[in-house]
């Protein structure tokens, strides 16, 4: 399996490099890229990198940081490269940078690695970190290698913003909206999990599509930035852990409820809707719980009518719903029918 | 076992508390403190954390960022609290900010925990990164909580300065000076190993000091600040992994070497000498082992001699050689014997 970091062939493990050995092959990748006019000092140079506020900051009144984790035994799916399990490390940070509508510029990462790891695997790792980080103009300014029992990396992620978007704000009235698709990452689990118990086959540009989604998902900066800078939207959170959670989330902080239409809700990407020869049902999938139960990287967000249709304009979007009072709860609505959403997701234990 | 985090009492676990449980419990614990004058979203309360960044600077230029991981199997010494792995994993942290000179502000922490983990260690854990920070009026924002094969803390931590200190910077004619004391840790480690395996005993003062040492560091913040502010200091690094490393290191990067005068190493704090009624040799410890391949959290810098007067009178230092060209190398020298320096100390893999 290309993707096993524990490998008894010839290869080179990194117990044999030793631990300033791996780190001088890692900080050359992270720094090659670092624009230097923000990093006055990069990964692995000194004991703590060091960023030059004005030129970072771009004059924005808030400094933004968040901190992920992913590991293998609960976040990796399977068959996942080392180079999409970097990507995901940076990838679920960035996504909480969008979630605030910041612009993100440093990025730090500590990976855990058994001593038995090939140096190939963490090279891959360091690369798909790097290659997700510099796609949003992100540095790695910073990091640490020790040695654990499972791959395990935890990144933590710097932006700037002058008018962060809560998840508090959501107003009665307002209208409920996603960026992008849902259920394309939740696509690409049934598919695996389908491939291991059955003959199934599946068109292979929809298998292709959808593992993307889950293995190499975009973190939606743009629009975040987009999002904040206007003045409609009251609120806002990603959907890393599927849209019931993340509308309860959004209820919860704002002290709202919510009405979903659930024709409204954008289930699959366009392209996967057209390549779309196989039935879902077929394997046993709901369209529903592709949506509302299957973590993606979109964005969440409340707005004032009044101002989406500008907002539409510069950023792929549906509107699926509207803000209610708080006693109302959280439903969906399918012609007349409405139904409390199920309060389930992804939660760790 | 009291720091056991496995236990099979009837204790609550954190696999029934749920996620959002667990984490509920933390936040509290960690906003408490927060001050939110700079902290405007604390921990858990957003997708990000935010902060009012001319609050947090004071005007000053540089953001310093630094992340650093203790976990079980490797980091932590038999016998250490809840309490203390988690003043560990900030201070280890801290050290890194004080190395730069840097006023540190914020934190950031993300945890990896077996599923049959006892709520109350991590409420320990939890208790001791937030004393630790708060010590340093450091607040911590954010962080992450997830099920992991065994326990793991990965701490960031975000400081300012203006002027911060480089590894780079150290001249020939120089003098080389560390803060405070060195080995103190490194007795700590040596008594417990030799615990194990004899009857032997050792004054309880001497004991309870050396551990504090090791299990409850101290990070040199003020010190590192001071010596920042001086004009004379011309490069900084932290002894985290022993003196041995931290000269080959600092030699490294600001191509230089250094001659080390090993009587003036100032090997174990006054308390500790003062309390000293067992001979270290009894228990097969050098004095030059404790001081040279065991980790303090001191500081050790170099400085323009006519600097020195002032800064010994802020702070407790000892200047413990001079610098010399590269091609000296780092030796040390004791009367008229000079002897190479081997550079052995921690490494992880």
């Amino acid at each position: 399996m290309p993707n096993n970091p524990l490998s008894k062939g010839k290869e080179r493990f990194i117990e044999q490099l030793g631990e300033r050995g791996l780190i001088e092959t890692i900080v050359n990748k992270f720094n090659a890229n670092a624009n230097r006019r923000i990093v006055t000092v990069g990964a692995g140079e000194d004991d703590c990198a060091v960023i030059d506020v004005d030129s970072a900051s771009g004059g924005r009144k808030y400094l933004v940081v968040t901190t992920d984790t992913v590991q293998e035994s609960t976040h990796l799916p399977k068959g996942i490269s080392p180079f999409q399990i970097g990507w995901t490390a940076a990838a679920v940070n960035l996504s909480d940078i969008a979630a605030m509508g910041a612009h993100p510029f440093a990025f730090t990462v500590a990976m855990g690695v058994p001593a038995r790891t090939r140096s190939a695997f963490v090279e891959e790792v360091v690369e798909g970190i790097e290659k997700c980080a510099s796609a949003y103009h992100t540095a790695v300014v910073g990091g640490d290698v020790t040695r654990s029992k499972e791959v395990i990396l935890t990144g933590t992620c710097l932006g700037f913003a002058d008018s962060p978007v809560r998840r508090a704000g959501a107003r009665v009235g307002d209208l409920v909206c996603v960026t992008g698709s849902l259920g394309n990452a939740a696509l690409a689990m049934n598919l695996i999990k389908r491939f291991r118990d059955t003959e199934l086959k599946v068109p292979v540009k929809v298998e292709e599509i959808a593992k993307k989604a889950l293995f190499q998902p975009m973190p939606r900066i743009q629009e975040g930035i987009a999002l904040a800078d206007s003045v409609w939207v009251t609120s806002m959170i990603d959907i890393s852990d599927g849209l019931a959670l993340s509308l309860a989330e959004l209820a919860k902080s704002s002290g709202v409820g919510f009405e979903i239409y659930e024709d409204k809700v954008p289930v699959l990407s366009e392209e996967l809707r057209s390549a779309e020869t196989f039935d879902l049902s077929s394997i046993g999938v709901e369209r529903r719980a592709l949506a509302f139960y299957g973590g993606d990287y979109e964005l969440l967000f409340t707005s004032d009518a009044s101002g989406l249709k500008r907002i539409s304009k510069t950023i792929k979007m549906s509107v699926i719903g509207k803000v209610t009072p708080h006693e109302a709860g959280i439903y969906f609505k399918k012609g007349e029918e409405k139904e409390k959403i199920e309060l389930i997701g992804y939660q760790h234990f």
